[in-house]
């Protein structure tokens, strides 16, 4: 295993036409953007930090690990194991955080909706019901009460300390997983717990041992995904819906220009429902219209999109999903945007000369979210939802007048179809209601297993979604239905594995299933928050089954991870059980100690483990091996 | 401004001959430790670490600012100014993290104790009742009532989100002061909020404006020094008593390897002093003679050792406190040390090796705490604080009937006496009550004004605690004040600047005053986490004069801070109005904006600023033109 960078095969940067085409027009317009500036990085990386062997904490550092030449512990006396296990731990606190503030965003929405607050209402009172059942919330009570109980309970699950029932675990774990958390000493507190437990652990001179790092991680990773995620999302199916699924347009040719287009871009979907709300009137496509526009149209961005698109028809107001975050710039570049709505990452920070080349205003709908030079901030409050959708409009259509005859339009022709929505809810109806159908193709062979991918978009490890895109053409070409949630998803539906045409790349087994149940073999499960919603699937088969998640023949991989939300994410997978491939290789190639312990030994401990392999081809084999070992264990061919 | 290291200009690594001493042998036995790792380092440093000029948090990184050479962003866009102060800002939440769990620690400490699960009273039952009274808890029920509603209201005000009241702030802010951070959009909500709201700030491509992470850490900085210091400190006050000025002794010549010493090392006092009360028993002291020692002492390290310094005589049971966090390693390697046990930073990671070869039994008493190869973890549980310190005591006696023929002890015959144990209320009774003592001498010009030092140690800008105690010697010289907390208080203490000897080597005016309030010419206030309270103390003088922060001839400095907690202390000063002395040098010089946002702009935004400079005369001449320049605009000479 190394840290060496990927050596570029082609001269490609993306495996997007749509975004090949931008980038010449931004490169013709000489902006800088993120494809150039990492060929520029490449130049000047550093090889400490690229193995994770660089401190820059206390003053007394910065600090390298440089065992060659004699410095074999940092200033402080920490050695590489635990420099790099404590980076990395860094980064999954700030991904839990990331995690808990939209959790702590969703659930004061639901509370402030259940007090008539906000322009939402509870939408899925099953799931309300379901929810509050699962959690010991009495049903005998108004909808509002009963979701004004939820959203108080979730924000105090979040806070409870160590030695507490965690009643997310209680409810939505595996059965068999409670007690091996309870024995590898990672039952959870509380997500906001936990993260000052970590944090306090990573300070200079507190803890130096890079097992118990890991272990907090692997806890911190449990409490993540059942005290932030899945609540969150739960969440917002109460208030917007359970996702379904449903064919949508994907794609940079799905922007017209002739439109005033509102963009929503980060993950937080509060501000684009309402706006998608207001927009569906006559009285605001009126306003549109009337200063010239063909009407108003609400586009999808990233993580944002991907929640409406699982939750909303596509259709005249919507005009769906664009891309992944490394389709930001270009779609910027088209000239056909008016707002551009940001809530959380990835909301690139040098967008500035892309608003002035291109006319469009940016707008900060969320108090975490700035950039140099930005005029317009809306930060969120529930009971302002209404007022600054209104507020976002107006701006729009201001900038259209602006916009129309000033900015040449580029737009790539390119629309792609996908399936987005799927659901534990969905699967199980395609199912007709019984898992027994899909354990019964698993151990007939037809379908070898299950890989659940959560990801992000990189351009270490290739052009962008080389890797994504090419290991899941071999899975799905394995039997192997792919369950995909995060930008990896986006890159997914932009390249046309979500749609039912893509059933043809599939092997002969799943090929049948996907005829027999009319599912692509990538099912589209969202966003990368959605892991939690994924592991709601694979948790009812479990425990369908009466199984434990490291028996099963399934698998997780982020074949292009790239911020912090996806590397706790990647640790919840190996707590949660799973052999967990992740590329690019992180930063941890010179602590071998831990490379090891992560790798192999906390196999012993959760029955998960890191896999590692920038290649796409190898790891697909790899992860067909494990998940062939898993079958030979449960005797099945 | 530069970020060079400090030449060093002798031989010698710590202004301490004690220290000096004990690394002689440490060398000798050829042992690693801090300062000689410090000297390896120095060979293989960062140049883009040093000036906060490289960023790791990405797979899209490591990533590199060099202007010169074309890379002026990082691949997400980013540039210098935010790469730098997100990069500081995330260590600022490492250090409100730290502060946050230290509170959660003592609240549920005190509600333990309340409900009688812990071998600690309520102790000072006054300043119970002023906290209650200042937080809107009734008086008219009983003392652990009263603790438990106190430990509640504590808990909770920690998590307050935006735009509720912050009852700690209202309580304990300077009256003028509240209407500033208004205004500024700096007026904090809970330690914890703030905290989520930072770490989901700094991902990646979520704020990428330098201006407004600044603007987080100042909101960070005061919500830790009121939701969680003054909070834990008052708490902490409550149940061990509020310090009083005793002399004490220091250094490490207080060991005695007679005895069975039982080293705490930290920040949380709780075990130390369950320890302390156990040891001062008979029982405790009979079974330590059986086992052929002159009895068993309790020894103080670093904060923890200050915590209980503050509150207890030294005496035949408790022993004093050795040193700052890099006089560690030294008094392990005198061979008189029975146990080790650690609860909070620093406690540095490599010193298995010195357990060895001196024969100690290093011990986790907190579960942040870890290090490699440690055998003995006690996890902290109010419930619990008897039995472990109890197992200590065990644990500490079969050590000493290991340690006391095999070891070699070489303890430096080096004991200094201090005055330690101020606080707002010792120096109100030495005022006689009057505050309007302090303000006569300040306006006559006796007292020429007040410089709070918070800081630690560190080796960049020099040897051990120089830049510490030559910069306070030129303040005091020149009729200032210095009230001192952290690991500083402690270089000054055993550095012989806290007792009445001192008083030598005053200006004259500051001579005099101390001669009339029979007080040393620096005020030992404790810990770093007694920042807070040294706030307090100028709070009562802001108020009593109806004047804000800055109009005061005060000043704030941190000459060797060395980890994250320093640094939120230094924000928060800046927030609070001071003008702020920082060294060694941030790693923000290649930012340039941001060094002039934090030296020069932040001023009219809360009137405090950072002074930079790693010569102590350099940086005392600058406090003291501060100082004047506030003068001057009261109108004093």
């Amino acid at each position: 295993m190394k840290e060496t960078v990927l050596e570029r095969k082609s001269p490609r940067v993306s495996i997007h036409d749509s975004v090949e085409e931008m980038l010449e027009r931004i490169r013709a317009d000489g902006l800088t953007n993120t494809f150039d500036r990492y060929a520029q990085q490449e130049k000047i990386r550093c090889k400490f930090c690229l193995e994770g062997m660089s401190c820059q904490l206390c003053s007394n550092g910065p600090c390298r690990i440089s065992e060659k030449t004699g410095q074999d512990k940092g200033v402080c006396g920490i050695g590489p194991d635990a420099m790099a296990m404590r980076t990395l731990l860094l980064h999954n606190i700030m991904g839990a955080g990331t995690y808990g503030h939209h959790a702590y965003e969703a659930f004061r929405t639901l509370k402030a909706t259940a007090e008539g607050k906000t322009p939402f209402s509870i939408k899925d009172t099953d799931k309300l019901r379901w929810m509050c059942q699962k959690l010991g919330i009495g049903l005998s009570q108004t909808n509002n009460k009963m979701a004004a109980r939820l959203a108080d309970l979730l924000t105090a699950q979040m806070r409870i300390g160590n030695g507490e029932e965690n009643l997310m675990v209680e409810a939505f774990a595996p059965k068999k997983r409670i007690p091996v958390w309870h024995r590898a000493g990672i039952y959870p507190a509380g997500i906001e717990h936990e993260e000052q437990s970590c944090v306090a652990s990573c300070l200079t001179n507190v803890d130096g041992n890079y097992v118990s790092l890991a272990v907090k991680a692997l806890r911190l990773g449990l409490a993540t995904i059942y005290n932030a995620q899945i609540g969150l999302e739960m969440v917002q199916d109460i208030l917007y819906g359970t996702p379904y699924p449903h064919e949508v347009n994907v794609d940079l040719g799905i922007m017209d220009p002739r439109y005033v287009n509102i963009v929503f871009n980060g993950h937080q979907p509060w501000i684009a429902v309402a706006a998608l709300k207001m927009a569906r009137t006559p009285q605001v496509q009126e306003r549109a219209k009337k200063a010239g526009a063909a009407g108003l149209r609400i586009v999808g961005s990233i993580e944002t999109g991907q929640e409406l698109l699982q939750r909303f028809d596509t259709d005249e107001v919507f005009a769906g999903l664009t891309g992944d975050w490394l389709a930001i710039e270009p779609l910027l570049a088209t000239g056909a945007v008016d707002v551009f709505a940001m809530e959380e990452n990835c909301s690139p920070p040098a967008i500035r000369a892309y608003a002035e080349k291109y006319q469009f205003t940016p707008v900060a709908i969320s108090s975490i979210i700035d950039m140099p030079d930005l005029a317009q901030k809306m930060p969120y409050n529930p009971a302002e939802a209404g007022v600054t959708a209104d507020r976002l409009i107006d701006a729009a259509i201001e900038n259209f007048g602006l916009r129309r005859d000033a900015i040449d339009v580029k737009v790539p022709k390119i629309v792609q179809k996908a399936v987005a929505g799927f659901s534990t809810e969905a699967v199980l109806q395609a199912l007709g209601g019984q898992l027994d159908t899909l354990a019964d193709v698993i151990v007939s062979g037809k379908l070898k297993g299950v890989v659940a991918l959560a990801s992000c978009s990189t351009l270490r490890n290739g052009p962008q979604d080389y890797n994504t895109v090419t290991l899941v053409k071999e899975l799905i070409r394995q039997d192997i239905l792919v369950v995909s949630a995060g930008c990896g998803n986006h890159a997914l539906e932009v390249a046309g594995l979500c749609n039912m045409d893509a059933v043809g790349m599939a092997g002969p087994g799943l090929q049948e299933i996907c005829g027999l149940l009319k599912i692509p073999p990538v099912l589209s499960f969202g966003t990368c928050t959605d892991t939690g919603r994924i592991s709601m699937l694979v948790t009812a088969l479990a425990d369908h089954l009466n199984a434990d998640i490291p028996d099963l023949p399934i698998a997780v991989t982020a074949p292009e991870w790239m911020e912090q939300k996806a590397t706790i994410d990647g640790v919840f997978a190996v707590a949660y059980g799973a052999a967990t491939h992740l590329s690019p290789v992180p930063f941890i190639t010179g602590a071998t100690k831990l490379v090891k312990l992560l790798t192999e030994d906390v196999e012993n401990v959760t029955g998960g483990k890191v896999l590692l392999g920038d290649d796409p081809f190898d790891a697909a084999e790899c992860i067909c091996k494990v998940i062939g070992e898993k079958r030979k264990k449960l005797g099945l061919a």
